[in-house]
């Protein structure tokens, strides 16, 4: 659902915290499957996100139920990629209190036979590394190649690819933040997450009032921690959406965002 | 859940994310007795949280299943006070992956006849205002004073009530901190969860390997909006916990907090 205290101004989800739940449904689907961190965990391997992309349609409103579904799309030997989809339940009764109350309460008894709404699609991209060396790890090791059981190839993810962000000499120093205990994850490393967050906070509260987030596209290049300096770059591109490097204390660079925006109403 | 990504470094719940956790509580609770945020908006009346205080004996630790219990303590014409339990449910194989598959994928089947472990307690005070004046209300005028069949006297809650705040002339200014997009709730206010993340940012990571946050404790004294700086000052107390005051711009008092910390180990 989506969570009152997670949704901007405007009503609708935070770009962060849909972030947050594609990543919980990789890591659900991947645990299913005896590919989770948990396990990993035990055998000094990790997941590391390398790249990941939303575009929507809409974002959910407050309140509204949504499913995340995700898909491993393909794996190579040192790379996976892992798509996800957003979808609604039917929701010709939404704005009824009562329905909504029933749906808090209980799981979803009707189940509607039209398809459902899709409010969008993720892509991502993850490396697998040694914990202890933190280099990359054969991800085909696991389980004699299991991963491959789960590929599914034939559906449909109708979003562009991430490339990669190209950054010219005029990109505009927009802020520089010192990172704190709330930024740093479990591995000692600022949560993925947050950099969503940060990113999408360089924009001021008046340009959400005229425009909506189409696409979020972020490449994780180097890992920050806590107590690092962020200072975040950003430059228009040609194609209307904007560039984003974020480099740590030392100029050295820890991602690369792309944000696309789109005029309301 | 404990979501992995909602955990800090030491791999457990950031207090933040739980006191999300205890305010959607308390909106489902209502709201499935007639008293929701949704429900109210319609009638031009809103909840504001006045007071939170949330004492742990432990926080769950990432992947753990937890439950929220919540009861109204107490209700006036203007104030309602609201009781949070936080407790686990049998934890005795959590280390088995298998198992925290199945408790992911499906509801609890098998019901502890033994008492749950009690991670902690909360307390919270909440008025209810028109959303138009900003205006106290009467809280008893909803559906002929309805609340008052919903009042659980005699569970206990074995917490301090939350006290006034004393500062002295000695606090010295922390942080001083601009606010942005994702700062600014539904109401266009500073959302109250990140108050509890920016006073915890006030302490490095350093200090949090050697302490655990025991009680977090605020009272919200004025809105702030999102553009406004927020200034952190902070004292010891007597006691040895921490008190912070928070002042926007125009050095108006918007919050105070009381932390109180445990050495680690």
């Amino acid at each position: 659902m989506a969570e009152p205290f997670h949704c901007d101004f405007s009503g609708r989800l935070f770009m962060g915290h849909l972030g947050n739940h594609l990543l919980n449904a990789a890591d659900f689907h991947s645990s299913a499957r005896g590919f989770g961190m948990k396990y990993l965990m035990g055998i000094q391997r990790s997941w590391v996100l390398s790249r990941l992309a939303i575009e929507m349609d809409e974002m959910p409103e407050q309140y509204t139920h949504f499913t995340v579904e995700t898909w491993v799309e393909n794996a190579m030997r040192y790379f996976t990629s892992r798509n996800f989809r957003i979808i609604g339940e039917d929701t010709e009764d939404k704005e009824d209190t009562e329905d909504l109350e029933s749906s808090s309460s209980s799981p979803s008894s009707a189940s509607s036979s039209s398809s459902p709404k899709v409010y969008g699609y993720g892509r991502s991209i993850w490396a697998m590394i040694d914990t202890v060396t933190r280099q990359p790890t054969d991800i085909f090791s696991i389980d004699n190649g299991a991963i491959n059981d789960w590929i599914v190839a034939d559906k449909e993810c109708p979003i562009a690819k991430g490339g990669r962000v190209r950054m010219g000499s005029e990109a505009e120093l927009v802020h520089t933040i010192d990172t704190y205990y709330n930024d740093v994850d479990i591995n000692g490393h600022i949560n993925s997450v947050k950099y969503i967050e940060h990113v999408l906070d360089l924009w001021p509260i008046d340009w959400y009032r005229e425009h909506w987030l189409k696409r979020f596209e972020i490449a994780y290049v180097a890992e920050a921690h806590g107590g690092d300096q962020l200072s975040f770059y950003r430059e228009p591109a040609a194609d209307g959406s904007f560039n984003v490097r974020i480099v740590k204390t030392g100029d050295i660079e820890v991602a690369r965002a792309a944000v696309t925006f789109m005029s309301r109403g």
